[in-house]
């Protein structure tokens, strides 16, 4: 491909990343994107067959964006769900994309199946802060990772209760990150990391 | 309205709940839900006045469902969220149709506004639980239901990472539920129900 195709290539996923986040597979309206793109329908086409392969490039295109938002540190998974918390609010565009990829794409099983590299690293981080004690035990790295991101999505823009938006009052946001910062430690520090929550169940038993 | 009339409406409701869960409010065809309900557009427009307003009547109707899924017992979070969890499962509708709302409708804010009479209960209900040391004190009840309703949905159809199904092995519900059942205990419990931390962390310093 030449030099003006890569770059209305480039415009075509940019604007279809746009519209599929705003409206989803079924809402994104194909002439707005080709429209905005500056690109005929039919080059479209001819390059990503039909409107599902354009949302899966879109979305393979954001992946690294998707899965590494915020740097993962499996030494600190308080702080890696306060920065997923301030990612939704920077960019709710991501996790927007993972909404509609599970409701009108992936509706089971595992969205990054057959991206290993990406999630790997993770999972092997994990393991070994396991090992030195740092994470919680007896729970596969997994399982550590789907719960971290689920605590972390607590206020996200897929919320059955509350979300979380730029424009909330700084306040809030503080007492949000707090109760996650918190929660997560309880959850899933491992002994090293376990003393605070010793004294006070100590003191509770009449032992200060 | 006549007892045609109300069956009519039962029979349209019915159709647009499953239609809407399977694809959405762009998504949804209003013709086949028309036709499985043999309810004829007219008439459907004449009492919903829009395609928008069937969803909201679907989404309001099925409140109920969508909040009370499992039973709230403020003293055992740990259970709720696996029962949550198991809901999930046999129901996945539920939260679909909360994905799609969250997308398509109610992009940020409490999706349950003007509501309060589904959602006062459990607030009260943990913050007789905090008094009573059984709930995690310091952060507000409304905080701690957004966050079991986070980790409960750390597999759900809307995850980003890897949704439980109903054909998973059985092993690995189980894996998932005690995982749940652990991280919540650990994570929201008082210091009322704190006692099994202690061991291991005494442990760990060497005074076994």
């Amino acid at each position: 491909m030449g030099r003006d195709g890569e770059a209305s290539r480039r415009r075509l996923l940019a604007a279809a990343t746009e519209e599929f986040a705003a409206h989803g597979l079924a809402g994104a309206r194909v002439d707005r994107i080709a429209a905005t793109a500056e690109v005929n329908k039919q080059q479209m086409y001819a390059w990503y067959g039909s409107k599902d392969g354009l949302f899966d490039a879109v979305f393979a295109a954001q992946l690294h964006r998707i899965v590494d938002a915020v740097p993962f540190t499996a030494h600190d998974l308080p702080g890696y769900a306060v920065a997923l918390y301030d990612s939704y609010l920077t960019d709710p565009e991501i996790i927007r994309l993972v909404g509609w990829n599970r409701l009108e794409r992936v509706p089971v099983g595992d969205l990054l199946a057959g991206h290993g590299a990406l999630t790997d690293p993770k999972r092997l981080a994990l393991e070994l802060a396991q090992r030195d004690g740092l994470v919680v035990d007896g729970i596969p790295p997994e399982d550590v990772y789907a719960m971290v991101i689920g605590i972390a999505g607590s206020w996200s823009p897929l919320s059955g209760t509350v979300t979380a938006a730029a424009g909330d009052d700084e306040a809030d946001h503080d007492r949000r990150r707090t109760a996650l910062r918190d929660t997560v430690a309880r959850a899933l520090s491992g002994p090293q990391r376990g003393e605070d929550p010793v004294v006070p169940v100590l003191r509770a038993e009449g032992q200060t």
